[in-house]
C-alpha cells in the first residue's frame, strides 16, 4: 500500500528566455515579450509529491519536515531572490522555461528517495500557467 | 523524458439537465434542481494539460500562447455567456453535464496535439465539484 | 470594541442583463454579450460580515451557525439553481447586475442585526469581478 | 471511455502524533511538537475523486448529490470536531498521521464504487501539506 | 500618503469553547459540537496589516521581514500546535472564540506600532469563518 | 447609496530594491536579498476597487469591462513582463518597494474617476504579502 505526501514551497526569481545562437529577432518570434533583456520575474510555487509505503512505526511515508527541510536548501535557498539566468549554474546554458526548470528541480530532489519511493514536481509559474514532471510520465 | 504543461482558461454559461425523452417528474427524480427549466449557470474553470517530450531548441513542450489562444478560440470564444442547450450545437443531443461538457471540450481540443503529446482536462464546475477526462483513465 | 465576523457563502444562477425599455440595439451596446436573450450564469460566491460588540458571557459578536442558517433561508434558498429574471421577484424591475444584487442581498439581510451591529455584504460575480455593499461606503 | 468526477468536503478535528509503547522522549524525536500531549487540530480539506464510465442515461459517471451525502455520513459527521485519537475508533491502534488517516477514509468510502468504478482521495493537513492515496498508486 | 502593509502567517491549534461556569447542558446549548471536552482544532491563517506612512528613505511603511518575524515570536511560536485552552496563558479565563483570539492577538502585536501607525488583524478559523479586529472598528 | 465595485489584473516583472546614493553594504543592510544586483521578480496581483453611486439606468457603479481594459492599458500593458526600475519610468528615481508601486498605480488608474466615486488599490507582491492604497486610509 503506497501513499502520496506533497509538500508546497515557493520561490521569487527574475529570467529571461533567449538563446544566444540566435539573433534578437529569432528570439523575439519564438519567446515574446518573455524575452526581453531586462528580465521579469515570477512567484514560482512548488509542490514535491513522493510516493511510498508508510513506515508501520511512525505512520509516515516520509517526515514532512525533513521533505520541508530539504526543499529548502536544495531549491529554495539556491533560487529565491535570484537571477536564474545569471546566478544558477543550472541554467548557464539551458533556456530557464518552466519546463526545464522543473526538470532541474526533480534532478536536485530525487536524491532523497530511498528505492521504494518515487517523486512528482508541480511547479506554477503564474496561477494561471502551470508544468508537471515526474519519472512516470 | 515528458513534462506536462497546464493552462487555466474560464468561461460563463447557463445550463440545465433534463432529457427531452423523460417526464418533468422524471427530470426532476433523477436532476433535481438542476433540471429547473429557466436555467441556472457557473463560472467553469477549465484546466487543460499536454504532456509531452521538451523540444530541445526551444525548451517548451508546447508554447503556452499557443495553447492559451486555442482554448479561447474552440472553448472561451465557443460557450462563454452562452447558454450551453440552446446555443451550443454540440448539447443538441447530450446532456451538458459536467461530464459531457468536459468529453467534449477534449475532443474540440485534441486536434491541435502531435502523435507524441496526449491531453487531459479538468472542468470545475464550482469550487466544491469538478471532473477530469484523459485517454490514460 | 467591536469586532468583524464574517462568513462565506454561494449559490448559482442564471441571469441576463437588459432593459425592457430598451432596444435590442441599445441592450447590446450597453451589456453586450450579458445580454443574451438565451441567459448566461454565475458561481456566486457571498461573504457576509457583521460587526457589533463581543458579548461577554458567549465570547461571540453573533453565532456563526444562526448567521449561516440565516443567509441560507433568506439568500441561498431563494437564489440558488434559479434564474433570477424570472423567479426571484426583486429583479422583476431591477437588472440584476452584481451592484443590485448586492444592495438586494443586504436589505434582505440587515433585518437580523440589532441596533449595535452593522453589515457588509461582498458578492463576486466571477473570481475577478466583485462588488461590496455597506452602508458606511 | 471513463471520466472522473471529484466532490470536496471538509471537517475540524484535534489530533496527536505518538506511540504509546514509546517513550516521552522518542515520540518527542519523531513527532517533535506533533506528539503534544494536549492535541493541536487542523481543517482538514477532502477531495474524492470517483473515476468510471458515464451512465448514457443521465450524462453522470455519479450523482454527486449522492456522493456529498455519503461523504458527509461516512467521514463528516465521524470526524468532524472529533479528537481523532479519543474519539473515533479507528485512530484507537492507529497513529492519526495524514497517510493513515487517508487510508481510513478510503477505506469507509470505497463501499460505495460498483466494479467499474475506482477511487482517489486526497486530504490537505494544511494548505501546504497534502496526502493522497488510490489503488493505482 | 498612508498605505497598508499586509502579512499572512498561519498556525494550528486545538481548542474548546465552553465555560466552566456553565453546566454541561448550557455549553452544548450555546456551543455546540464547539464544546467537544476532547477538543477538536484548526487551521489558523492570520492576516496583519499595519497602515502608516511611507518612510521617503526606504519607501517601506515598515520592513514585512521585521513584521513577519515578530509575528512569528509573538504568536506563531506561542500558539502553534498548542492546545489554547490548556497552554496559552491569554485563554485561561477567556473563551478562545475567533472574536476573542483576534483581540488577544492584536494585543500582542500592537506594541510593534510607532504612533502614526495602526493595526488591523483577520484570523481565519476555517476557509468560510473569519473575523476581523482593528480600533477603527 | 453607494456601491464598490472591483476588479482582478496581474502582471509579472523584475524588480530589485536599492539607492543608487547608498553604498553596496547599506543597500543589503535595509534591502537584504531583495537588492540583488541581478534582480529577482514576481507575479504581482492587482485589485482595483471603484466606489460611487449605482446608476439607476445600468444599474453599474461603472462597466466592469472599460475598468477591465483601462487597467489593462495603464498597468499591465506598462509594466507586464517588464524590469520595473530600468523600463518604468516612474520607477527611475523611486523605489519599487510594493508601497511606492501602489501609490504609482492608484495615480496612473485615478483619472478615470468621476467626482462621486472613489478608488482603492491593492497589491499582491507575493500570496502572503500584499499592500493597500485609497485616499481615505
Amino acid at each position: 500500500m503506497k501513499v502520496t505526501v506533497s509538500r508546497k514551497a515557493h520561490f521569487n526569481a527574475a529570467h529571461r528566455l533567449y538563446r544566444k545562437d540566435w539573433s534578437d529577432e529569432q528570439n523575439d518570434a519564438i519567446f515574446g515579450k518573455c524575452s526581453n533583456p531586462h528580465f521579469h520575474g515570477h512567484n514560482y510555487e512548488l509542490i514535491v509529491s513522493v510516493t511510498g509505503p508508510i513506515d508501520p512505526d511512525t505512520g509516515y511515508v516520509m517526515d514532512m519536515k525533513v521533505l520541508k527541510d530539504y526543499i529548502k536548501s536544495e531549491v529554495e535557498d539556491a533560487f529565491d531572490h535570484k537571477n536564474l539566468n545569471i546566478e544558477v549554474p543550472e541554467f548557464a546554458d539551458t533556456i530557464p522555461t518552466a519546463e526545464n526548470i522543473v526538470v532541474v528541480i526533480y534532478n536536485k530532489l530525487k536524491k532523497i528517495l530511498t528505492s521504494e519511493q518515487s517523486m512528482e514536481v508541480v511547479l506554477y509559474e503564474t496561477p494561471r500557467n502551470f508544468v508537471t514532471y515526474s519519472e512516470k510520465l
